[in-house]
């Protein structure tokens, strides 16, 4: 008799030699999801209050579903707005599974899928809830197969940030090589992603950090993956952008993860007709505009929300972009910094990321 | 012998039979401007404090140029800020001319003039530097010729104001009929356009006044002009705008004047998706954004111009424009408050427009 995980490895056509009632009444049985934990939370709060890592009941692999084991997944910034309850998008409670991308490898297949195969690297696309436990369940047409000979574990972030910064190049302002843009929060995957995506376009970026212990190190690193100006906070001014540009163009694009001071400098950077697409908040503070910056300086002000870009049937073009992506990742073209932290300290991976530890990478749970 | 001013009127073929050398020569001592009064200034600073009302002397009337005989100027809030020398566009100093539209009759034509008669009814288009003066002479190709059956003086004052509520409706969002917008400053000329075009367009206006004395009266006023809704800053309940609404749908346009917290208003008014249209600052604040507003409700912030249109080779279209609303004038369907102020009474009208009388109708200068 063939065990069961052999018989989930058999091809569809095989499957349906064994006969239609007894497969069914087999796979009732047998297509589960093993036992897996996760990282769940019930109710919305501080982040290290709210969430737990508990075990997780098993669930029915459908026939056109597929059961994931998890190799890795970030801690995003959204990750933990949802958790707090102030994304937009959250998935519903009690009993929620944190997460939203990550990577997996194919466990175990339902009977009607042909499109993929146990022991694939896959990853969810676009990306969606619940990546943040050992086992996953989700209907084959959510996973997208990504190639494995990639460094540990880049398809786990490839999406959020990087596609986000690719995005970002691409939708508001027409660059061509020559052109400039300024972006703070410059040490940011998605800062990071940018640098190394506007080199490989010929463009030039103007990078604005925070003043902190270490910044001069961040900005040798971002140099090293082709920043062509980097500056921290402090060392802006304001009154001689020329002479802060060299022979750099004025910018015509302006990304603006941070909001409040370090908003207006990128406003004051811009030249005349240039466009400001804000995409993350990390200062919690608004940004603030002169009304002459809108009508003398002619400045347009846009935001970037890689969930509602994702929506609006884009599913096929974002996973042909993800693997160009992870094309540059496999060139060694574009890199960034992660920190990978087992899934059994993963209270210590949540502190660093609520930034309990000061500045630090990207945290990537391995499972 | 025929007078200097009967030369002037004949057709240009008649002129040539005179002589070409007989002719220049009496050009050269008979065509200047004649004595006229200007409103000048010396240097930058206070309205009230530098400009003054003095003679300015002759000036000579090429072969392609027209003198026009000044009928009525507005002072709009950019004059007062060219003088101020806050204004990024402003004539030389010293001995600028201030103003910037109104309108004129045809005195007297250089010799090479066909396009225009003496009497026509001229104004400048595009806009140019010197208006409030007695007599002006500028190149023939500066003047647009307008009808003369209209409401006194509705030339004067069609271009900066109407065309701007003009182009806003056109050039930001794809409106439809059924569609709603927002403005705050809304009794302002461009405000009460926008009410009146936007109606003839079939679009709701949603309105926003300041709390003042006489906002009951002011809101009456609007309404007759066709606004669906009209509220003061006070009245709004940001945390009810679908009770505010009623059954308009939330608008896709935002059209902001003032900056500061009305402006926010706009930005909570304003659909998901929605643009605002930045055009003037008359609080002098700044408007203020949360990062949610770009990234989440997706909102775009713009600024507009005229003065930036008109100069991107427009000015045959908005010549045209022009025309269009001079003739929604004759027909009755569109109208705005004006003051016409005696140009003996300049100082009485400049500080109506400097604000200390109160809520003042546009000032319109009568030469």
């Amino acid at each position: 008799m063939v065990s069961s995980m052999y018989l989930m490895r058999l091809p569809t056509a095989a499957r349906r030699l064994l006969g239609a009632s007894a497969a069914r009444a087999r796979y009732l049985s047998i297509l589960t999801s093993p036992p897996a934990r996760a990282v769940l939370y019930d109710h919305h709060g501080s982040p290290e209050q709210v969430v737990r890592v508990a075990d997780v009941a098993t669930v029915e692999i459908g026939d056109r579903d597929v059961c994931v084991r998890m190799l890795a997944a970030p801690i995003n910034p959204s990750d933990l707005n949802r958790i707090e309850g102030v994304y937009p998008v959250r998935p519903p409670l009690p009993g929620a599974v944190a997460g939203y991308e990550g990577l997996g490898q194919v466990h175990a297949l339902g009977p009607a899928v042909d499109s993929l195969s146990v022991g694939d690297w896959v990853i969810p696309s676009p990306p969606s809830f619940g990546t943040w436990q050992t086992y996953i369940v989700k209907p084959a047409t959510a996973w997208h197969r990504v190639r494995a000979d990639v460094p540990p574990y880049y398809p786990a972030t490839i999406t959020i940030n990087p596609l986000t910064a690719l995005r970002m190049l691409r939708d508001f302002v027409n660059l061509t090589p020559g052109d400039s843009l300024v972006q703070n929060g410059a040490t940011s995957i998605v800062g990071q992603c940018v640098i190394q995506l506007a080199k490989l376009h010929g463009l030039h970026t103007i990078n604005i950090i925070r003043d902190r212990p270490g910044s001069e190190e961040a900005k040798d690193k971002l140099k090293q993956l082709g920043a062509d100006q980097v500056f921290t906070e402090s060392q802006i001014d304001i009154k001689n952008i020329k002479t802060l540009l060299g022979a750099l163009p004025e910018p015509t694009l302006g990304l603006n993860c941070v909001g409040g001071n370090v908003a207006s400098v990128i406003l004051k950077i811009l030249r005349q007709g240039g466009t400001m697409v804000t995409y993350g908040g990390m200062s919690k503070k608004p940004v603030t505009v002169s009304t002459s910056s809108f009508i003398f300086k002619d400045l347009s002000l846009k935001g970037f929300w890689l969930q509602k870009w994702m929506s609006s049937d884009k599913a096929e073009e974002s996973r042909k972009m993800i693997d160009y992506l992870l094309d540059l990742v496999r060139k060694g073209e574009l890199k960034y910094e992660m920190e990978l932290t087992p899934f059994s300290d993963f209270r210590l991976a949540l502190d660093k990321a609520l930034g309990k530890h000061g500045s630090q990478p990207k945290q990537v749970l391995m499972f």
